[in-house]
């Protein structure tokens, strides 16, 4: 859960380039995340091979967005006070970025793999959330 | 305004990809523009002319992250009766492309600039929840 | 056969990125449109499944590099008096990429889709010439 | 002006990605040089430390993609044959790809060097274009 | 100087895109390092302002580049056993990727932090190697 | 094993960015290589339509990345000297690229294909390093 945009101070910064600018946001991993879930369960609906192939040529390119936007967040949002705080913070990453890799949702067309990417983030963003907060 | 996200039913699909998934959501293009916006605000706030060059980089990137991000929104997503509905969207989404560009944000490293794209995306959005709601 | 170089005048400006430089022409759409409509030609008449697949990765892309040029004139190039003078300019333009993405050239390797797409891309040339002339 | 499309015969083929399609056309790399020369003139007018900025940062883009489409024409397009009866061919494609480089238009601003990258395309597509009617 | 490639034996494998291929490789972080570095230098030693913009616009692209292949080794090679073994190996990765972002090699064009860089990427190879040995 | 970094004179410079930076190395066109290789070897031994589409999909990109550095090392390493004392050295860096292109490795899944491309590659690299030594 994440809160309402009208009661997120409108100072509250982030970063999500390499200014930074300070404006980070999981929502733009878990957007691509909730798009690998979606174009799983389309392949699996599907019989057209055509269809199937062009599912795996962009969920290769959505996952590959996940990953991205969770190393940034990893590298530039997070900083060490916050590691000693959530001391699981850096296996979470690496798992949730495993998770939409070859290993992952990358490698399986199984929406119950992009499920578990999904609730990967949604650990991430409460973190990212509290530590916005603090 | 936007809805929570809890309040969002599960079902509420959308597509940013050209699967397409289904999965749209003009945060894509409000977040990108937050950072130009905190990108000129820094820009204006720094006399150092490394730290200007390298916020002038990154703006071009960000913007042109904005212009993707809405013309996916415009071709991918809104359809013919979307359209006739709204008669103003198409003049709309190419303001909003103008203020992401050269004419705009780009050429301009003016907070004020990037606070009239955020406007025109504000509309767009407004808009866009309207027809998912439909 | 092409118009010798020597034969166009230098003076042929216009404008592509977004400096601007000035610097426009829909051939850079109508190339990889005919890329487009050559893949979904070589696609139809392979029934190897790595050429297809191939095939269909790389049709992809450049249906992709289709739609990119064509928001370019949209945006960059076409100015307020341009749709005044041209009202179909908008739709034109929202067809012409809707014809390039999933619901045209990337979702089908039908060489006749290709063709209605560089049919519209035709129309918009013509008016872009007008435009450069006037 | 171009001569109209429609009289255009529609065999013109070639061939520009890598399945490959067969549309190849130098126009490709000679608008992204037309930019880069726009650019270098538009620069020299400046004295706006922002534009200028921004100019240098797009002219490596353009740049960058007159070599890339240079680079694929010598690869894929030309086969040994036509490196037997142009002998001067492989220089020629450095030369024009250096001059696109940092030793090049990359490193200047000057739209003179422009003007001899824009003559070297010239005679590799005079080279081209030869080819096409063998 | 190198050892000449038939002195290393072909079953130094590793593995760099999400296939998995199995082809990993620290140098590829290195190689964009020493980039960074020779261009912080080149930098440091020119008074050109057009070839100092070009300098920063280059070294913000390398760098990231840096970034990207470190975040590549620290998900897709790294397995929980190894993080096991190299406890330190999570901080490692994340301060090596925050000097080669912002606060590192992208915000400052000092050759002492690129320096720095590349004795974390350095200690991340030791360790890397170490793994493909056991 | 590779040489330990100590052992490498720190005078080993190159350059592989248009600045340039002088850091040129063709060890990262030979792991993309490995890489397009290994890839080939897993396609092969895979009867999973999944993991061969992934795999398609992936070599391509490797492959296209492997044609890039021989491009930059060709256009931005080599001066006319070398291609004086080396006559043979255009023709090389041609077939190499057409070896990672349509017409060897991305057109075939073939590892004996990659094995060609890895020799010229090879060719190159001896090539390269006699250079850096003169």
């Amino acid at each position: 859960m994440r809160l309402p945009r009208f009661l997120t101070p409108s100072t509250v910064a982030s970063a999500h380039c390499d200014l930074p600018c300070g404006v980070y946001d999981p929502a733009q991993a878990r957007i691509e995340a909730e798009s690998v879930k979606a174009i799983s369960e389309k392949y699996q609906a599907s019989s057209d091979p055509e269809f199937r192939t062009r599912a795996l040529i962009i969920k290769e390119q959505r996952a590959e967005l996940v990953k991205h936007h969770l190393w940034v967040l990893w590298t530039d949002y997070f900083k060490p006070p916050h590691f000693a705080t959530y001391p699981q913070l850096h296996a979470l990453f690496n798992e949730a970025t495993k998770l939409a890799g070859a290993g992952g949702s990358k490698g399986s067309a199984d929406p119950a793999v992009a499920d578990q990417l999904l609730q990967k983030i949604e650990e991430i963003s409460k973190i990212f959330w509290e530590t916005k907060q603090a």
